[in-house]
């Protein structure tokens, strides 16, 4: 068996790349990395890697992760700036002996002295969305400065059982300079144990880091239960913790896989879409519902879906 | 009840003046804050705050962590430099409603618009080690660059049940610069939920953030063990992973209180001291110690002990 599953409809041209390599033996770093890549090259999805919406001094500054769930080896960057693949220097960072976790300007020293590509990574288009979002924060004092989060995340199981998990994102839109998320948050933002499954998340950051999701559901698998039961669990309980000390709780959305290629996932969000692909199961993208009485279920994204969705992405962008 | 329990004999100093705080009704914030502030401003203690030793670049880097055990609020800093106390900023930042983790130049922005104390943490005693740690590497190839990553960790239990935990370290002695550890790491370093009880770790922060262990001891607290029952668990078996898996594990050590006043402690190394006080018991540093048979005990640190600590600690330094 093998199988790949990633947080939101963006990933789907990388988990259908992954999916062919996995097919045809390729191991689940490499077969991740791949995937994770092609999010972030790709200039349209405005919350990882290249297009990624700025902090709230117009620049870019990417968190990402990897995980070796045979070695539990991590390797993460923080708040790094301007280097075209973050997952990548997550990946080399996770091969190191000590020293996993590079944030800011020494996250960028390492890269630059390990090769890696240097580009600018603030567009255009993300230019645009950063001064719309300033001009309509002026003209309307209600508006939240903070909103898109979209963190693409996954867990990945190759032919010979070997897994693991990545991340890579811009974070929240117009963040403070140096704000780090959960997703290079270990047991927050990701967490992989090749003798059981992984996880990850995406959302509000600062909230799931708080609960340290990602690790619970492992444990919960680890204890027996499917990944679908563990996500649940997790994430209904944490989030129903959040609002009672709180009041709310912030946008959750979890992915998991088991070392069977079973897979789940539990949102507490309306609209969150997931992707995935297994040896049973060819590259699927479906969106996440809710019946009347608040049961979550998951429906196929249709082809009319798909359509709007590219084209959305894609539609020319107006500076207000 | 009420208690206060930190990682090392350096925190004694610390867990008294919280303990004189706590009895007199100061609330678990406050008085944790004071206990680790303490710490960072004591220059002697070489692996936090002031007096830290440096990164490879000779700047000294530190990574804190403040969490409110009732609303699962976090704040933290890695990689900041030049500021006195970074605990307050941790804590401030705790407060904030997002951009609750800040690393680097962006946490350094952050504690500046605060209006934080501005200090040169590096101290003359810490250069001399830097220069001597140069030398002996030159001059020895068998040594290892990195040893040395004390940091405090504090549990604390104010009288109205309240509960808090914090972290304050510079890391690994020569680490690569933007290098943070499992301090700030929710789960790794630091857990602390006011219903069951808190955790904080020192060591290696690369190995203890693959198993999120202070998460981990929490949650066995919360399925009903006693503080040192969740630690021995935790600890013990996490050990046994990495040690099967990559064929050793790093330096862990790992203290807990539960909101009973009941506390445990775990280590996995030679050496480790740490310092408690509750409503019942006053500050008393214990040694931890192994039987021929391999199993862990406490000493209460002698007078002698005592006075050898601050003697060694605060004898000249020469350069080599």
């Amino acid at each position: 068996m093998y199988g790949i599953i990633a947080t939101w409809r963006m990933a789907l041209e990388g988990i259908t790349e992954a999916e062919e390599m996995l097919k045809k033996g390729s191991d689940a770093k490499d077969s991740i990395e791949k995937a994770i890549q092609m999010v972030e090259d790709f200039e349209f999805y405005k919350s990882v890697g290249y297009g990624g919406l700025p902090n709230e001094e117009m620049e870019v500054e990417l968190d990402a992760a990897f995980m070796d769930g045979d070695s539990l080896s991590i390797g993460c960057v923080g708040a790094i700036k301007d280097y075209a693949n973050p997952v990548s220097i997550a990946r080399m960072l996770s091969e190191e002996p000590v020293n996993n976790f590079l944030v800011g300007a020494g996250a960028e020293k390492y890269a630059h002295r390990h090769g890696f590509e240097r580009k600018n990574m603030l567009t255009e288009r993300a230019k645009i969305h950063y001064h719309n979002r300033v001009k309509e924060t002026t003209d309307n004092k209600e508006l939240k400065p903070y909103s898109g989060h979209d963190t693409v995340g996954m867990v990945c199981l190759d032919q010979e059982g070997h897994m693991t998990s990545a991340t890579s994102t811009s974070g929240l839109f117009m963040k403070h300079a140096g704000r780090v998320g959960d997703s290079p948050i270990s047991g927050s933002g990701f967490y992989v144990d090749s003798k059981v499954g992984g996880a990850s998340a995406t959302g509000l950051g600062e909230d799931v880091m708080k609960g340290c999701v990602s690790y619970e559901i492992v444990r919960l698998m680890k204890e027996g239960m499917h990944p679908q039961e563990a996500c649940d669990k997790a994430v209904r309980d944490f989030d129903q913790e959040l609002k009672e000390r709180r009041g709310k709780a912030g946008d959750m959305s979890l992915i998991a896989m088991n070392n069977k290629g079973e897979w789940g996932v539990t949102t507490n969000i309306e609209g969150f879409s997931f992707a995935v692909a297994t040896e049973k199961e060819k590259p699927t993208v479906y969106l996440v519902k809710f019946d009347e009485n608040g049961k979550q279920y998951f429906e196929v994204a249709s082809q009319e879906w798909m359509d709007n969705y590219m084209k959305t992405r894609t539609a020319p962008l107006v500076r207000k």
